[in-house]
């Protein structure tokens, strides 16, 4: 048995008496009660999830798990597959939008090669945990093995693990893969038992025609295994890919750890349906970085009822959104430890 | 003449040739075409405001106009008035959830007092632009004189050519005013001739029957002045407040001297309807932070074709929510600059 099977189990809530303590904190600070609306909802999360005086969120890590997909054999995208591994190797090399990102709130930026289809041989910074040159196609055989997908999910949990042990005290969760929408659509249809056409998007920018055959392949891969519906594990073994599971195991991870984790788009919000249906406590440590403009995003976010920080109609990936959503709560963190209280400041709350 | 009725007719559109270069190096960039959303939208107007290779918002400032309004003898606020001047003393010591904000962001602060209700010595750091201590009551006559507006609207024209001076690349402009939700909903409901009720929200936290009042002082303001209904001047003059025309005058101004201004919540935005009414350029230069919660505000947002940075249901004003989405535009910004592009990088591009 893996780790992150045995002790996904023991993940606890946030403490309660904290974020009473941070609802009170709130409430003496100079602002009318209530007025900074869903962000006294992440920061009494926070507190109640570090379990401190002050809010610390100085050190923050964004981990970008890449994986090539098998289905890209039927034309599912736009991009060949060969723009993972380039991707990867422009996220080393500090030029992607990520990076940019990264480096206006201060994060670092990881990058683990889950399953590229491709050689890396020594390039600097990337972890090496590749499973298999990119998962199989799921219209001829499972995306992955059992044994792959368990290893993909291990692999998700150490690295949380680290992060945590390294003092990360802020996790951004983000992905790189061709092909990965239509794994990602897969893989939430086949949980939710929502229909694929509901769940499934333009990915980088599909047109109409092409959107159609997204949809049939997608409806074909979820016909062909019927045992593995609404089974978290099975769907994302035989639908999901390696970077998808590598998330999964995260989520997972971040609350047993205790560590808040932003959750990027679409397709990390695939890997958290899946981890949510194995623990639904994760949800107290996550916070969802953005509403992307994917189709089926909205519905899946609704359903866990989740509200993003953002809505900015991105549909990017690989942390992007995660990456501004931590600027967001970087900069109401301060607001919650350095706000004076009415009494400090000597200003009148209400009078009725 | 005032300078500002003057000037703002010279008002000039963004630069078309800028925006186009900032259209082909967004695409030119290692991201699917589109795939910022809204950013992308924001990042093209910057640059066509600032005619530059390279976006530069280095220096921050905020905005804070801060006035009393006579109306809050008819008991439409919780708060009592003296917190007006409370809070501004508490901008002017650091300890406001804006100066938390401001640091998160390094901007500067600005206080301007337009027109609090108290006096405030030889306090540092604020602007002593006092009109008068507080509007008069709109129920009982018009909220300021003509030559007060005026002298108002000049009051911020001159902020923000000072902040151009100063070299301020990206402004915030926010406002303190106990009883501001009520002129600045009247504000709106004058000039859009909405009805007040679709424009009346609860303030800092009204009850149902307090709103119920507040809609009925605003709908008897409306009714004594028919004649200055649809007029943008006339129905700030009657209707608004000192610190809502020295914002209606900033937004003018911002347009004029070519710097992005960043537009905070309700009361802002009324400030806003009354400057694109006067001229409708002025839109091109704005950056409408948030949809706030307060009633109307949507409402106001979509009849200006404004999508708002964020949504995160604030209703604080101080120009917070400003801040927050400045933190967004100086992220994105950084990935217009940074971002290397498609050959750069060697990705391929589309392959379909």
């Amino acid at each position: 048995m893996k780790t992150w099977f045995l002790e996904s189990e023991k993940i606890q809530p946030p403490s309660e008496n904290w974020r009473r303590k941070a609802q009170t904190r709130l409430k003496d600070q100079t602002r009318p009660a209530g007025s900074l609306g869903l962000l006294e909802n992440f920061l009494e999360r926070l507190v109640a999830i570090q379990k401190k005086e002050k809010i610390d969120l100085a050190r923050k890590r964004i981990l970008i798990f890449a994986a090539d997909h098998g289905v890209t054999e039927e034309a599912v995208s736009l991009y060949p597959k060969e723009v993972t591994r380039a991707m990867v190797l422009n996220f080393l090399r500090g030029g992607a939008t990520i990076n940019a990102l990264a480096r206006s709130i201060q994060a670092e930026v990881r990058v683990v090669d889950m399953g590229v289809d491709g050689n890396f041989e020594q390039e600097r910074g990337l972890v090496h945990r590749k499973i298999r040159r990119g998962s199989r196609n799921m219209l001829q055989e499972p995306a992955m093995t059992w044994e792959e997908m368990d290893q993909a999910l291990e692999v998700g949990w150490d690295e949380i693990k680290s992060a945590a042990q390294d003092g990360c005290q802020l996790l951004g969760l983000g992905e790189m893969g061709i092909g990965n929408t239509t794994a990602a659509s897969a893989v939430v249809a086949g949980i939710t038992r929502w229909e694929a056409k509901d769940v499934t998007g333009r990915g980088t920018g599909l047109e109409d025609r092409q959107l159609e055959h997204k949809i049939q392949v997608i409806e074909k891969a979820l016909s062909r295994y019927p045992a593995a519906s609404g089974d978290p594990l099975l769907v994302l073994q035989h639908l999901g890919g390696y970077e998808i599971a590598a998330m999964t195991g995260a989520v997972l991870s971040a609350a047993r750890f205790g560590v808040p984790l932003v959750i990027d788009g679409w397709i990390a919000g695939a890997a958290v349906l899946a981890a949510v249906k194995i623990n639904s406590r994760v949800l107290d440590y996550l916070f969802f970085a953005h509403q992307s403009e994917e189709l089926g995003h909205r519905k899946l976010l609704e359903w866990l009822e989740a509200k993003p920080v953002l809505n900015l109609s991105m549909r990017l990936g690989e942390a992007s959104g995660a990456a501004l959503a931590m600027a967001i709560l970087d900069a109401a963190a301060r607001v919650y430890n350095e706000t004076a209280t009415f009494q400090e400041a000597g200003v009148a709350g209400r009078e009725r």
